[in-house]
């Protein structure tokens, strides 16, 4: 399985990145041809206690390469990423990963 | 649905790295008390063609909060995190976060 990752920064503004993400982008998000599943990790805590890296991962699973190539291709995407550079402007970071389950 | 969520930044001996994750980290992280799920995201590239923040993303998935909270206090855990001091010193941020499944 192909999961794009995307890694968001601790915004300025956290409820309203957090209204945006929930009303404008994840709408756009679940329009992605070949999405298969989108997770939202809210990060609450880090493990050793420091502040947080990030607030929010998304991850948006794709059955393999080609359908994820294909998804990234599309005039939805261009959307996604349009929106992206609006209201996640220098917050996120985002990953392309091969993922499997283990154990 | 808890998850631990670690991530790796590029270790300066990728194959030593993964080749200790597998065979000596990953035994000793499934057997956390109350661990549902193990995914592991090997990260291939940065979206935006950068040098990817991190080569790997490892989910441990918790049914909720009371049985992370076990797993953290076990002595299975502290296994865990005396390996990863050893291993992975210096390259691991780890993050608590609370996930859903959306779409």
């Amino acid at each position: 399985m192909i999961k794009l990752i995307a890694l968001y920064r601790k915004p300025d503004d956290p409820e309203a990145f957090f209204a945006h993400y929930r009303d404008v982008h994840t709408p756009l998000v679940r329009r992605l041809p070949g999405l298969e599943r989108l997770v939202l990790d809210r990060v609450t805590a880090d493990a050793f206690g420091a502040e947080p890296a990030y607030v929010l991962i998304a991850e948006m699973h794709f059955a393999d390469r080609e359908t994820f190539k294909n998804a990234m291709r599309s005039k939805e995407n261009a959307a996604v990423a349009e929106d992206l550079g609006g209201f996640a402007r220098g917050l996120a970071t985002v990953l392309i990963a091969e993922a499997t389950v283990d154990g």
